[in-house]
């Protein structure tokens, strides 16, 4: 898994640093500001999923970093915007410093516009040669779908609407299904569709798995938060506790949290025993979510 | 001018109100937020440009929805995000409460990032039967390029980072022609795009127009924003000023910002004078952009 996951990473890494190369003013605070919200760390968990899924299904590497791209930026816009003081007002990120920290509040906001509407430029303009046009104007359409306000954009305006009051488990998945789980389901579906007719055949199975993992990402993020220290998380450890933020161990208890995580894992195996390929590299990312401390 | 506006713009109103009725949620802030951005107000002078223009091509009407509802998603959101606190600081627009106003600022942020989504997902999914999925993929791409960080964002940005200093006129045009130019110039390209092989042979000349057009519309901006008042403009008269914000009556006079609007106006009849088509809708509009006063 690690050198798998390292591979990928410093693949996505070298496609988002050329796609950043391709846009003017590049001392410009903006293009600064969108580098150190793309560039500097982070686990790359959405293009792995987008990579290993479709080179699973067949697809050509080399077309798989387009999709894997276009999400890492709308990932990477979404952190800078949620960081702001507005939202959920974090000063560390990645171990660093936050965008609106190391630059100001207005440059944020517009790196984070700049970098979703490269997330569209990637997707319209980057390789994807194995399959037809057709492919491509679903992509566009997925990751829209998986972004706005049917997607991550509504988790998070949810999630900050459930700030400081009590709300139920099944609010907390769907807070949680659209916030994150949406960019996470809609990397595996790209890695598919980059391998054409023969990924969407195993869409269904595929979005169980997407849906498990995805959910299990947040219930161990909600673990993090309390058995971790700041410096192995690179952000706060604690925040969601000093936000009021209901999470999964707040609602089930530690032990009960961790029982979900393991459950969640499980879930995702069976999806999985239902896909006629060679799911190793899948399977291994799920118990890593879990598994994970960072 | 004013009988054809107004039908293009209720035409794009619909538009808009249909794709913001296909998201969920509707009762949450995020959409409330959203709509308010889209449907209260506005000229629609971007969705007008992109339906002349394709209709003197021969686009089919029902073809132009689609590119005219981007383009003006684009529009709404940059104008949320522009008003922000930390951006421009407005509190009224288009005679109401600016959005942050009127719900709050996590709210502008999230609507303003829905928003450029739904553009995407507005491209992707819309009606464009005329002609094939490259004229859809290629408007996704230049819409894209119109919008982030070589066009509208970086435009927003120089803006920013000009305030309270001294600029040339060229460094104002350069800023303009971003901030403001380059999406008037895609709302221009998109309605030629929708027309297919007949719109891609004048796009050289519609945009000598655009670039003519797009910057007497801000030349006219700066001009009414010392010569008009609050109620007529529904926005702050004297923003500008109060901003300390380098303006073309500021560079060169109120007198000599006229005959800028003027010789420009000129600019863009001499582009039209070189397109094959009945072109006196764009005639009339080039006179409405340096007549208008609001």
């Amino acid at each position: 898994m690690s050198s798998s996951l390292q591979y990928y990473l410093q693949r996505n890494n070298q496609q988002l640093a050329q796609w950043l190369a391709t846009q003017p003013y590049a001392d410009h605070a903006l293009l600064q500001a969108m580098k150190h919200g793309t560039l500097l760390g982070g686990k790359r968990a959405r293009p792995y999923l987008t990579y290993v899924t479709g080179q699973m299904l067949g697809a050509d590497c080399d077309d798989l970093d387009t999709p894997a791209a276009a999400v890492e930026c709308i990932h990477a816009y979404s952190l800078i915007h949620d960081d702001l003081p507005a939202m959920d007002d974090d000063e560390l990120r990645r171990g660093q410093p936050t965008c609106h920290i190391a630059f100001d509040e207005a440059s944020a906001i517009l790196a984070g516009d700049a970098l979703q509407t490269l997330a569209f430029e990637i997707l319209a303009t980057g390789q994807l040669s194995e399959q037809g046009d057709a492919y491509r104007i679903r992509m566009v359409r997925e990751l829209a779908q998986a972004s706005g306000a049917a997607g991550m954009c509504l988790g998070q305006a949810l999630d900050l609407a459930a700030e400081g009051g009590q709300i139920s488990l099944a609010q907390l998945e769907t807070i949680h299904k659209h916030k994150t789980g949406a960019l996470i389901r809609c990397a595996i579906r790209l890695g598919a569709l980059a391998a054409g007719d023969k990924g969407v055949a195993v869409l269904p199975q595929l979005d169980r798995y997407a849906e498990a993992v995805g959910l299990a990402f947040q219930v161990q993020d909600d673990i993090l938060d309390i058995t971790s220290d700041t410096d192995t998380l690179g952000k706060p450890q604690g925040s969601d506790v000093a936000l009021n933020k209901s999470t999964y161990p707040a609602l089930l208890g530690l032990e009960g949290a961790q029982q979900k995580a393991q459950q969640l894992y499980q879930e995702a195996l069976q999806a999985l025993a239902a896909i006629p390929y060679n799911t190793d590299q899948l399977e291994v990312f799920a118990r890593y979510v879990i598994e994970r401390n960072n």
